[in-house]
């Protein structure tokens, strides 16, 4: 039997994360990171620690400094979570958080000599985050080339986005293929501590939407 | 009097970046950034200090997790710092190292609206470090335009190398020029606790050729 090559998978915990890990897991030896960077919706974190033991795969928590990925709605309890869909860049956003995520997927690739990056962002029904797009993504990835070994050595390093061109209920489909349990997922911006969600800020609307659309009875627990 | 335009600095209390502060303290309100990744020369972050107090400008140490930035002589005490300058990419390279230090640079920037990050990498006097390169600072800076709210809302962000093209002489004169205290600043690999040189590592090596080069004296404290 050959080995899988290893990869890198950006976990949160929640629904689009937990299809691109099913999504890799067929193929590629998944090393799992999460992001304690003391979220507010800290149970999307505990939701990705069980989603890891579930999938058998190496789970690493990489605690961020306070001083960064501050401003957001979603770091500062000083900001409220809007419950209705905003316009142009939405106060959810936190600065160059998808950044911030693949550095640090770069660098842990580069020590466990994997070329291979996965992460769960979309194009289709995003938040309008600037570090969402196809364009954002591949400058990442001409920029990983020249920043590592990789670019030297000539082994391409891929930034992998199966979920780019997916609607909501499209990636609900797929995950439901894979076998994707999406009652453990959270994705909600203000769950509880159990990790029901509020079914009301702009993440539980579009997972709702998606079931609906899927025509997928919706298996989040709400609060 | 018009207020400054706020600049993040790279500085990691070496003798590159100090010289890279001394130049942009002219022009921006500095908010200097060190980081604490457990590095073997954690004498260099107290000469940080000591430097961000003498330019009176803001200073903000970030602790990278340990699972990050691992596999290299500069941070396992299990591999030995070299002795002589080696060809390729070194021992000393740290996987991905200026890729995380510069995503959370932009971070940092994105919350402080500031369009300006200064690092202090080289290309003529380097180590073979492939993100020194300017292909490398293109590429990132190409992509932290299209990472951010600057992309989407059109002030474009830049980051200054001004060190880019100096030979390590050069620096130094610059520096003398601008005022720097070369005794303060420490660039050895593997510095004493009180910060005095070893005198026989890459970085030591390029250093003391510099001020030779430059024809001034070496005012490093060795051991």
């Amino acid at each position: 039997m050959i080995d899988k090559p290893k990869a890198i998978i950006l976990l949160s915990g929640g629904l689009d994360s937990v299809t691109v890990l099913a999504i890799a897991n067929k193929h590629y030896e998944c090393i799992a990171i999460s992001f304690d960077y003391r979220q507010r919706h800290v149970s999307e974190l505990n939701a990705a620690k069980a989603i890891a033991l579930e999938y058998e795969v190496r789970h690493q928590v990489i605690r961020l400094d306070d001083a960064v990925l501050g401003g957001s709605a979603l770091t500062d309890a000083t900001i409220d979570v809007p419950h209705q869909l905003e316009t142009g860049i939405p106060v959810t956003y936190v600065p160059a958080r998808n950044t911030v995520f693949l550095a640090h997927a770069l660098a842990i690739a580069e020590v466990n000599q994997s070329s291979d990056i996965f992460i769960g962002v979309n194009a289709v029904d995003y938040s309008g985050y600037p570090d969402c797009r196809p364009a954002y993504i591949e400058a990442f990835e001409k920029m990983a080339n020249l920043a590592t070994r990789a670019g030297i050595e000539g082994h391409k390093l891929h930034i992998h986005t199966p979920l780019m061109e997916m609607s909501k209920a499209e990636i609900i489909r797929t995950g439901i293929e894979y076998g994707v349990d999406y009652s453990r997922t959270v994705s909600c911006y203000q769950a509880d501590p159990e990790g029901r969600a509020c079914g009301v800020c702009d993440s539980c609307r579009y997972r709702k939407k998606g079931f609906e659309e899927a025509g997928l009875e919706d298996v989040t627990r709400y609060q």
